[in-house]
């Protein structure tokens, strides 16, 4: 049911993407694998790497290996799930040869829903220690520890992905929904698109080193809807849902 | 027909958008208007012009007036229609008290379609100089001339909007169209959203400087979809769109 691309990079490297498309309980899932290098401009040296202080003018030689993944369920009462975890390393910057070489983790896992259940949010939550926005973990530029232990920590997030989700979607996948309630997700799927475009690290860096256009946004959904100034009623549940991601909560 | 909303900003200035959706021709039109000032961080600075030898540390003074307009029309065999129209000043920086003070005027009207008419495509451009991608005009940064004259021709590509649009949009308005058709306007339409959010200068801009979103955003469609790598079959009227996209021609 996944179709399945093996691809190389023209500059170093290369991955595999798997997607699914208007599936049974998916409207779109997508899992890309990719270990890519060669050299990359400063100003995406800047979106892979958000300390400011370490801005370098010259092009960065660079080594990435990671996982991403984004479901987007059908049922507007499952919600979207996305993670990411990667290694990263950069040597000096050419014309900065005294420059250090810098290595680092990332990674996260969000829960995205547009209807809350306070019992999933939980669920998700109780095998996770940070938080972000409505739901999930997250970390970046980690270099402080032991490499192979942050290896092992990374691994540990990616290994929750599976029990924290799944149970969510069996629950949810089958619940009835009406029309409005779909065009509330759609909405929501909106903005979704706009964070990812606009302000979401992998995405920026990916396509400012020219990496696979499709690849990169195989994390946008099958379908979105933007209408002007949308406010849902107050204490509706799609306002439930949207002061939530104003005000964020402890969920645990 | 049209909602009507009036804002401040609060850094200084406001405007005014105007917004149809759903309507009988257009699925989302929107007008904005405004005329803002106030101080934007030099990364703004650099997304609203774009010679990259005048990059500027500190924070930058400035005033802005312009008009903009998407148009997505319903049926798939009509055109979108954007133009904005703009002029922009800048003082120096803060903490460069020498820089001279700068302004311009930019603008451009493009026509972005699903599928190509090339009549359409000829009558559009029959106003006009220079082209953009499939069709239209564009420039920025136009400051070498006198001030009153570079108004009266960004004046004047204003005016030419209506004729050069409104003929294409009374042909195609109500020409028959199927479901596949449909869905190749909404693959468009994801690509639109693309360029839109990823790279469109005055988006950027907006976004950076803490412009009013509701407004900035108007430009996007109602809704839009995204599939996996998806490829028109060689030689359909798909396909040729794609093609001109790709390989820019001359219209006229």
């Amino acid at each position: 049911k996944f179709k399945e691309d093996a691809w190389t990079r023209p500059g170093g490297g290369g991955g595999i993407s798997r997607v699914l498309q208007d599936g049974a309980v998916f409207e779109k899932a997508g899992v890309n694998i990719s270990v890519v290098y060669g050299v990359m401009p400063p100003e995406a040296y800047r979106a892979a790497k958000a300390a400011a202080d370490d801005q370098k003018p010259g092009p960065v030689p660079f080594f990435a290996a990671g996982i991403s993944s984004v479901l987007h369920p059908k049922n507007p009462f499952a919600p979207t799930l996305h993670f990411n975890y990667r290694y990263f390393e950069t040597d000096a910057p050419k014309d900065t040869p005294g420059a250090p070489r810098q290595w680092w983790f990332g990674g996260g896992t969000d829960l995205t829903p547009a209807y809350i259940f306070e019992e999933d949010v939980k669920h998700f939550h109780s095998h996770r220690g940070e938080r972000r926005g409505l739901g999930g973990i997250f970390f970046d530029d980690l270099n402080d520890y032991d490499q192979e232990m942050l290896l092992s920590f990374a691994t540990e997030c990616a290994n929750s992905v599976v029990p924290a989700y799944i149970p969510i979607i069996e629950k949810r996948k089958d619940t009835p929904f009406n029309e409005s309630q779909k065009a509330w997700q759609q909405l929501r799927r909106g903005r979704y698109v706009e964070f990812n475009l606009v302000y979401d690290r992998g995405t920026t860096f990916g396509l400012k080193t020219g990496g696979r256009i499709e690849s990169i946004l195989v994390s946008l959904p099958l379908s979105a809807r933007w209408e002007y100034d949308h406010k849902p009623e107050e204490g509706s549940e799609e306002w439930k849902l949207l002061d939530a991601c104003i005000n964020p909560k402890e969920w645990i």
